[in-house]
């Protein structure tokens, strides 16, 4: 079986080969073909600019694989800041011995992916690795954006803004700790990783007033609640049997000792919206299939500043933290 | 001993620490501090983009770190478009474990580094991966540049031009070599890591007519001219004496069996000038410390389109062919 070389990582002639075979065939157009030391690019807006590594075990799940989420994780960075992805890069950390054909499913998967808010790779970069020096395939893509919707920001949320989730939440992390421990108690657990741009412009072109948006990946819905209740100053109620949770994450929660909030999302995001438009922000939402369960989880008001409190259907409260602690090492 | 955690990683509170009181500290500047999601960013003019990613093991060598090789590589790509680099993305990915103070002297090199060619660090992203599933460390930089000078690329070479080496080749992956091997031959023999956008300044600054530029990075030399001579269609005729190559360089080449001109360098490039710009652009880069043996190595002709041509003193000449293989793993 083909499988991949230390010296398709050298920068010389197998190396030359690989991208031409893989990279340059399923990533194809008139920018990356052009790039040299770096790809020319003409921007006409304020962009946004981002980063992530991926270094999810296993590399292939239920749901999607480490291409997949490599693109749509750094495609939805920039849809939070109301940025249309245009470009990425896309950099290949492979260790010796990996199966050309696995290679080429990330890749065709990464293509895929793509398509769905129509970035474009246009620069990248391969190392190969000898055995041991990294666990299969790590993935890093920057990106870059054209800010369509400028003001969306975690320090922009004001009292009486509606939060809304887009789905239920916890699915990505539950999946992958499922798969890791070799589980087979749910077969019909997905991860929820999905490209969200779509949704993004939808309610840009709906002119529907966002203050703030955020994907709710490590740290879960805990995380991103927080950071917005602190970096606005600002206290979130939310209503605990208003937020998603399918069965078979809240199996997998009770079983391991985690909390659904903190656990990772890759399609999952959350919405502060001036009441006003809360109703019309649902029904742009839900024409979206990874959005039909979009929900109001709840609101913005000044009872304890930079706190995020949950209030249970038996009318008790707790405030809800920013989680500690792995959880959960190599989610994405 | 304080080392790097996986809740470091987590996405929760100690990931927070560990960015304020490292990356937040040491490459402060107001885009960072305001990035969310991403960062926002104006440009005015076409920009270049480019990735890469470093696994240079060991992550400390003579003349370096995998920090001052992280900011230096993707500079230098950026600036061998004719591009100003201004803002970098750093993705780190670390082996649970690795020593905190480490870490501080990777991100201490990096900052020093950027401050030569005034470039910031505005987003990043930190994976803490379990033990045994990475060596150590990887940093992955992505770089955006305005470019100041168009139409340099490397199928820009004219018949007639002048080809000249910034200084002698193959300090990089000699010094890697060395060091991995354990051997103190000649513990004055170190890395050409550089920043060399002040030197691709100064070549603008005083309009010389730069057809090509190129950082001869993996493959070295050799790799630079055959891509040149096959994307240009000309012929590159080198006169082999003329290729700085030094006695701690040779010896080392000799021991292993390696040519020098394959070797990596990571501050050392090659220029393709118009004839009537050559002297002058040769006393421009002697202006700095690191191309102050900069010298012509060669010509463009017609003779093997396609070819690069080597010509010994003994009046033999030969096909100088890409590198083939994998010479050296992890050079950077």
């Amino acid at each position: 079986m083909k499988s991949v070389q230390l010296s398709h990582g050298g920068g010389g002639e197998e190396t030359n080969t690989l991208i031409n075979d893989l990279f340059y065939r399923y990533f194809e157009n008139d920018i990356l073909i052009k790039a040299e030391d770096a790809a020319v690019l003409e921007v006409k807006k304020k962009i946004a600019f981002t980063t992530d590594s991926f270094t999810v075990s296993p590399i292939v799940f239920n749901g999607g694989d480490i291409g997949k989420l490599s693109i749509a994780g750094t495609v939805n960075d920039l849809a939070m800041m109301g940025a249309r992805p245009l470009y990425l890069s896309s950099a290949f950390m492979i260790e010796e011995g990996l199966s050309y054909d696995t290679l080429k499913q990330i890749v065709e998967s990464m293509a895929k992916e793509l398509a769905k808010s129509g970035a474009k790779i246009v620069c990248g970069d391969t190392k190969v690795v000898p055995r041991g020096s990294l666990d299969k395939i790590f993935i890093n893509t920057a990106g870059i954006g054209e800010i369509e919707q400028e003001d969306i920001s975690v320090s922009n949320l004001e009292q009486g803004d509606v939060i809304m989730a887009s789905r239920d939440v916890g699915r990505h992390g539950a999946t992958i700790l499922m798969e890791r421990e070799g589980l087979d108690i749910s077969s019909d657990l997905q991860s929820d990783c999905e490209t969200l741009w779509p949704a993004v412009e939808g309610l840009i072109k709906e002119d529907i007033a966002v203050h703030s948006l955020r994907d709710a990946t490590r740290g879960g819905l805990s995380a991103v609640l927080n950071e917005w209740a602190q970096a606005s100053d600002i206290c979130i109620e939310v209503e605990e049997d208003s937020v998603g949770i399918s069965d078979q994450v809240r199996g997998i929660c009770e079983m391991f000792g985690f909390e659904a909030m903190d656990l990772a999302n890759e399609g999952t995001f959350i919405l502060a919206v001036a009441s006003e438009d809360a109703e019309k922000a649902l029904q742009v939402l839900r024409q979206y299939h990874f959005c039909e369960n979009a929900s109001v989880i709840g609101t913005v008001s000044e009872k304890y500043p930079s706190k995020v409190v949950l209030h249970s259907a038996h009318g008790t409260s707790r405030f809800l933290d920013l989680p500690k602690g792995e959880l959960l090492p190599r989610i994405c």
